[in-house]
């Protein structure tokens, strides 16, 4: 039995040829309707492995649909509407009426309607009394077929924009952990981005033909970049201190830092590349509360090059976050 | 803590004003864009709840598609393209080789492509070397928006019609957990019906125009028809005499053939209501792999009755598979 990567699996066992314009390994589909085009995701948040037994029920509601919502918002989708797919060994109803809180205050921020779904129990485990819950959850968009992008789209000399600040999620797990302590209210900041995740809805809509490529953060800059990279036949150079983050990450020591904000999963900022002409155009969306910043740029030359003040490159040993390989 | 049935479940916590014209509770969603309609349904089978650990994973392959083919089916869909989640332990490469064998044959007989999906590790476990398998599929098909029918369209006056016969993968659990035992063939045949069920996709869309409710039979024939009754807002009468069936229930005694036959879920047979002026073309589209068999008919008083061949009703405590109920 070989242990292979989660992507590699995919490759091998379910690429076919593709009769949509966009297929498996991109954060959506693209499925053209008329002179439409529909963008659908499919994310899994499964106990033990995306969540912990005790989650908050009512984060999670907002966690699941979020993750999703955040790959429409990748490709330049306004969300439509969505399926749910749970299972769990015992209808708890609290636990049942909190998710579902959760799971709609953010549909109805979107205009998100539910329309459909499916049920099932689950096997009863003694992790907790509701057993393991398994959610699935569909998301389905539209985009405006000149904006449609996906992860192949990065040209050499074009700019590498990220949203947001990157790590918090990832530095929440570590302090959650036990592995590392930080001080309110930044720790408090930091969960709020791991259990509360807000997907870039509105900036996916407005990178509509100025983004080349796009994807979200949900495996790390390295990994995700990583992606870009190979679908579009290109490689990158990253500037490690133009990376946004937090204030508080200046506590931690330079490893670790590296190792949460450009290997931290769980962001789900947006991670896009442009030319510079639209330097301008781009910096106009930038706002406070979603700042967006350029990390580096595309060149032809293969493979990711992280560099650090001095340009000297970082001998990175980064890992993506990726399910079938060795424990993450 | 409350237990619920699994659609009281769907109603109380994930039932809100859908902004589609089909919603939550439907076989499938139903989307309009432009001047199409798209139909949007997603399944799950779980290892342990909807299959065993030792399932045959071509079988499962085939089976996972199926279900979502037949949700497409009574919906009057035609198949277009499918996303795939997919959560083992291990990646065990022989078993995810057969799984896509199945999944494949089934797709490529429908013209329905892979296009996206999602992949994770599951928690390991001792029940098997792959640990317990979580499969979801949404199944995205296209439908003349002349043909849109749901759950809610039976009126007094329509017959009722099933395709197929009834109760053989029932039939097939119960051989399998050693309840009764039958003969071969017809035990292959009955195993055959359980492991590989073959959505009725082409008489769902040539009863375009002729079908006012369907649903496909994955809960049993009470529970299904009971669905369609509750949404349509009417009664029904069914004779049992007429309910198809293979002629090895013969040899069971009838408590059982009536549990299995109208109870047993798991046929994926369409169930559909029509005016009794379409008889005869109903009757022409029926043939011998897939007979149409007249079993009843609407009425306007609230209920089910299932009456004997003597026009006794059968005191029936039939009850449809409900993941959320007490032990199915």
């Amino acid at each position: 039995m070989t242990q292979l990567g989660e992507f590699a699996l995919i490759a091998r066992y379910f690429t076919r040829g593709c009769a949509e314009r966009q297929g498996v390994g991109d954060d959506c589909a693209l499925i053209d309707v008329d002179s439409r085009t529909l963008a659908v995701t499919t994310d899994m948040l499964l106990e033990g492995v995306h969540f912990l037994p005790d989650a908050d029920p009512e984060a999670l509601g907002h966690k699941a649909l979020a993750v999703n919502l955040s790959d429409l918002a990748a490709a330049g989708a306004r969300p439509r509407c969505f399926l749910l797919g749970i299972a769990m060994a015992q209808a708890d109803e609290q636990w049942l009426a909190a998710f579902s809180r959760g799971l709609f205050a953010l549909a109805e921020q979107h205009a998100c309607a539910l329309v459909g779904g499916d049920t099932s129990r689950s096997l009863p485990s003694d992790r907790g009394r509701t057993g393991p819950v398994w959610i699935n959850i569909v998301a389905i968009g539209e985009v405006d077929r000149a904006c449609c992008r996906g992860r192949s789209g990065a040209r050499p000399g074009d700019d590498i924009w990220v949203s947001g600040r990157l790590g918090e999620a990832a530095l929440a797990l570590a302090v959650r952990r036990g592995k590392v302590d930080i001080p309110s209210p930044a720790r408090e900041q930091c969960f709020r981005r791991m259990d509360r995740p807000e997907p870039r809805v509105a900036l996916g809509l407005a990178l509509c033909g100025l983004a080349s490529a796009a994807i979200d953060l949900s495996d790390g800059l390295v990994g995700d970049l990583g992606h870009v990279l190979e679908r579009s036949g290109v490689g990158a150079v990253v500037d490690w201190p133009q990376v946004p983050r937090a204030d508080v990450f200046a506590r931690l020591d330079v490893a670790l830092q590296q190792q949460l904000v450009l290997a931290g999963g769980d962001d789900y900022e947006l991670l896009f590349t442009a030319r510079p002409a639209d330097r301008q155009a781009i910096g106009a969306l930038s706002c406070d509360a979603v700042p967006l910043t350029r990390i580096g740029r595309i060149d032809a030359a293969a493979g990711l090059r992280i560099l650090d003040g001095s340009g000297a490159p970082i001998k990175a040993t980064l890992h993506a976050f990726d399910h079938f390989a060795a424990e993450a």
